[in-house]
């Protein structure tokens, strides 16, 4: 299955904002979660309606609607309808094909992530895309499936540990974009070292295995490249971004997130240029080991099928061959092989083959 | 036959701005359609001369007006005349070999694009020209043949499916190339797909037609990203256009429209690059195999032609060879056999050759 | 001899300024052509004095004056400071080993281009200087040799096809360019199909003159895109210079002009990107056929010796070798050569060498 | 263990601002060193406790304060508010595997750089963060353990050496970072003279050991890049920055330091295509010696194998073969096996195999 | 020892404006010679000591003092004061290792640019550092050695040839920089027929010493590589600067150097492509001649192997052997040898590999 583009139901022709569901349905029912909060408060609550929702709009607290499954389209956009978005974030939310972008609207702005988990046994990787919209004192975040990495922020908000609920929505927005990147580098550096103890297999004795395995590391590379590139330049973008939805005092915050997405970048470039020089060593290898097949061939072919020409002309018929009479014509037929293979192995000596 | 540049049928000197159709004639006659609407009516006719067309100059109307066959270039040119175009739009429109483009004119913009089709059986894509004239309430469109991928969009016009009708000519501008572009992400995904699928080929037992199928592939990436890149570029180029032609409204639909160009255009990179990465396994699998079938030369080579020395050893026909007729000479002439032989297979098998 | 860096005759410490011909003298007179024109006269005269040229320097018609040959540093000098020139550009004339350029000076420009023709026997492409300076109603060209792609032109204005007597000489300096950029296209074309049809030949069963052809074209390739990509930058520039030597009319003309050296350009890179594919897969097929002389080898070879040793064995001359005698020995020998020679071709078929 | 990224002790949702050491712990104590000097004096202290520093925030006279060990969080943080710096800095500095960069905050830079060293035996690069901040009249650098490089530059402040005494913290702080650099060049250097050394080795006789320095190499010019391009990058920002914290009279000598950075920056871009350029020529050269090897055992099969095919005919024990009986059938015999041999060496002397 | 960068004496921590001479000692005494001239006069003198040159500091007329040798950092210092130049100026001047660079100060430019020479016998570019400042009416230069290729412009001052009397100093470090970047094109194409020539060796019979001239070219391009792209960079930046020091008449021929520094770099990389394309050949031509002795290899191996068998059946000694009874059993033996070297011949024919 092409991994790298996801199935979409209609080739083309949908009609534009128009949500059409784009992937693999990864929950069946859709749940939504509240967070409600400001220094002083904090309410947890899970709604079954839509319209439960509405009234978070235009409170002073700040309210994190997270919403887990994105297939059912008609509660999507009732959500976004709600919170007065264009039909176009619909659209987006609900095909998980999209990359990693932020787009301003008048009154909030929209950002597309990807959260990566990694498969250790099929040695893959998964994204799962995380859509966000930041409006005036409210989060809303869709995830297509329950079970997220943001339990730790939760707590946090619960617990009032750090600064989390002095600042506002831009704030939890940051925290969260940022948990997804730490995410990033936790994973690449589970990779990476995998792919730094592969080096020593390389110039041991690599086999097909080996071979297989630089395939799947890069693969996996490029993959979180495609993510990791396009977040990079929105959170660059949003660093230097206008807008009195991002708080003065949040921006320090962003510019320490883009400095962490650059350093997952590179570490993604760092590991994608090893895995080239990987191969390569790889393949010299392969040669060396080719050349040490063929000194052994050479050096037995050589030694032996002159000695076997020389036994087998002894082995003749002829009538008349005056050296199979003389009395010590067997000794000196051993002492000439024994020369002979003497000569050999010091030519291939001098050759520096042995 | 030079797939990447067309025939043209004079080296040089043509006079510019003088319409010289260039490309396959790819239908005999030349079809126009015209489909008149606004947010209450629709109208369609099919005219047979290309005066009838002028009356839709002015109209407060939506007026797309689609034209199949570009090589009578009298038509053509009388089309252009009649709505005011540039000689060098009818040149670019008769020419199907121009690179996918926009221009900006006074009173009109005008957009070059190629539509894909994928030929299945010679795992070919092949390309149309499209060109769009957009002008105040009208759009010109202009294909080499019959046929096309604008049936949905003619459908929701008449059913009035979403805000098409609610929109002007820009945005129809907007919906065609939306059409265009994801057919582009329709074919990758397919071509996606076989390339992801050639990778086990590959690890395992390919062959010449591998090597083909990855060089095919390559090709028609290729071909592929000659048409996306000029096309996301000038994609860009109208999403930040200031002219009174591209509503405000219809902006945020471009700015969609060129994420998904930039996706088919990151698509064919990652395709690419995965071609290329095959190639590389390809190679190294190669070279495997070598080593593999140089282990085997050499392992029965370095077993077989020391005994058969030996063998031919006692062939010899020396008159006084002791060792001939000791009664037991022959039952050890096999026990030095088998021991070189095993202490050959020792050796490959120290090697870890076996 | 360096093709790629004309033989200067001097190294270092020319006088700047001072004209020194550079290149291969290709012609042995220096002829000067003048077309003088307007929308009503045409006028053609061949002076034989640099003097006789001046009298065009102030008149209302359009002058075209072409000289062919730059050998003769004396005489391009007068016309340059008969018509005003910077020292510089005399330089520049008749050195001919001049990158693509264009230089503004107040009252002309200074064009360098380069005319490209292709030996089909010696499968080289040859390039020539052109220089052009385009003054205030004037256009005067210098050339290496007689004979050029310019005589449609001529023609055009004699006979006033298209629109060129009606417009000024920075057209008539545009019609000159798009012909010398039409005939890159024209001879990459010609070039693209050989390429193309290359193809074949790899997959099929190439050989070192295959490896010859790929060499070539990639340096014909490298010859044609230093002449073409400085010549796309200086068109760039010319179509957004703010210069009352080019009339607004003339300008969406540049701007295809552009269009076309873009191609131009793309379609080298394209061929240069299909010409370093090629090779890749020549090696590839290469090593593939390797492994396949390699299987027969080593098929023959595992086959053959083992059985040639068993032959051996059965030639020794022992005395006592019990089955020498058995009746049916012979009949056992062929059956146990052949069982072991089956035996090997099944490992061979199992290993899918077969 | 991944050398490219450390090892975090969470994966991810760590409090943004609270800061979390992030490395090796290679000091046990955190030690704390204090120069305070203008043009006439100079005093050193090494003061027990954080407090002793804060009385240097508002002197006229420059204070370096170096603090070795950052695992002590606390500590560092205490410093760090004492200072007035943002949380982040304190964030940035106990995490070792920042990416050299320079922050602007209101009242002070922020500064990461690495400082290299070389272990000699295990031909490995260390890199150990140095952290600045430099504000009004201070600068407080941070590093990971004691001993480093700035020696001189304290004798320079006591023994009034050059200019030091008589310029500001900025000064100090440039000449901190010119030590640094400096440091990059002095090691390039020393691993550039074995690099240029390998390339006779690749010429001779190359072997698995080579391959595996060149591997190595690579590694450490990609482990030394990571530090020097972001350096450069910042070096170049500082040298362009419009702070007052940066004096006129210190912009020379940060241009002269972004010229150092450059020249290490290129010259690691240097030796990484010498060492690609290295892989290359060792590939060329196993291939070579393969070629050698198989010429070798072409030549002794293609003269062997066919004499003892006719020294085995002579061998068969056919009933009626007349030449055995010839009494010159031997020397004849002889004669043959002698000319086919010539006439084998012969061949391989044409094709210069020889 | 490390051509690519220079010896350092002290590993870092000089003091910076401290000036330490970097490099070989090319001279052993420190000479100077002065040039005063204007449109009328021109005196010459050689003065002893640096007071002598101070007169020269505030005259009309142009004066150039040239000065060989730079090991003696106290003369240098000296001048550099004497003429009001920053501290960093004379550092820069004494370390021979500094990249090709400009500087404004307030009162003179400082240029530093790479003079090279050929050492036909050890095949290797020699560079020389060229050290300018450019004040009002003087130039002061700075060589490594005694010997340039400048006397060709002392000639032209002296007989007052062109228009270096006219003008002034800007003009002089123009036709300077114009020597040294013509000095490059001339290395350049007397390097670049070498690399054209090699090419046919490429495509005939190569050998190691083909693969050590490919790997020596590609250094001496790296290594010219180095010294032109700074130097192209800063007469770029020199052509478009805005000081008095430069006149409105000199900047057409900054223009002109810029094309000519252009035209250089892309000579570089040109060759240095071609180069690679060298090497790729190179290794195909391996393969492809590997592959050759491996069918010859092949060929012999499967015709006499199968043969030799059949020799070694009749070679056996059973008792029963009908065959060896047989009359004609030697000639059919004879036939049936002929016969498989037949069909083997046919096989190989067929196969296209004889």
């Amino acid at each position: 299955m092409a991994r790298f583009l996801k199935k979409k139901h209609a080739p083309a022709g949908n009609i534009p904002g128009e949500p059409v569901f784009v992937g693999e349905k990864k929950t069946d029912v859709t749940e939504m979660h509240v967070i409600d909060y400001d220094a002083e408060h904090v309410g947890e609550s899970r709604p079954g309606t839509v319209d439960a929702l509405f009234k978070y709009r235009k409170t002073d607290s700040v309210t994190w609607i997270n919403i887990n499954g994105v297939h059912d389209t008609e509660r999507i956009r009732a959500v976004a309808e709600g919170f007065g978005m264009h039909a176009l974030i619909t659209e987006d939310i609900v095909n998980t094909d999209q990359r990693p972008k932020m787009e301003e609207y008048d009154d909030h702005l929209f950002f597309v992530a990807k959260m990566i988990t990694y498969d250790t046994e099929a040695k893959r990787i998964h994204a799962e895309q995380l859509s966000m919209v930041l409006g005036h004192n409210f989060l809303i975040t869709f995830q297509e499936r329950p079970g997220d990495v943001f339990e730790t922020v939760r707590e946090r908000i619960r617990r009032k540990k750090g600064r989390i609920r002095e600042c506002g929505a831009d704030y939890l927005a940051y925290v969260l974009m940022d948990t997804v990147i730490d995410n990033y580098l936790f994973l690449m550096e589970h990779l990476g070292e995998q792919i730094e103890d592969l080096e020593e297999l390389l110039l041991g004795n690599p086999d097909r295995n080996t071979l297989g395995a630089i395939n799947d590391f890069k693969h996996e590379m490029n993959y979180l490249r495609k993510s990791i590139r396009p977040a990079k330049e929105f959170i660059l973008h949003l660093s230097r971004l206008d807008s009195d939805l991002i708080q003065t005092k949040t921006r320090p915050f962003l510019k320490d997130l883009l400095d962490i997405a650059t350093q997952a970048l590179e570490a993604v470039d760092t590991y994608r240029t090893m895995l080239n020089d990987h191969l390569e060593i790889y393949n010299s290898n392969i040669s060396n080991r080719l050349n040490e097949i063929m000194k052994v061939l050479t050096i037995f072919s050589a030694i032996f099928i002159p000695l076997t020409f020389i036994a087998g002309i002894y082995g003749a018929n002829f009538v008349h061959m005056p050296e199979l009479n003389w009395p010590y014509a067997y000794p000196v037929f051993w002492g000439v092989l024994i020369t002979v293979a003497l000569v050999m192995l010091r030519f291939f000596k001098r050759k520096n083959w042995l």
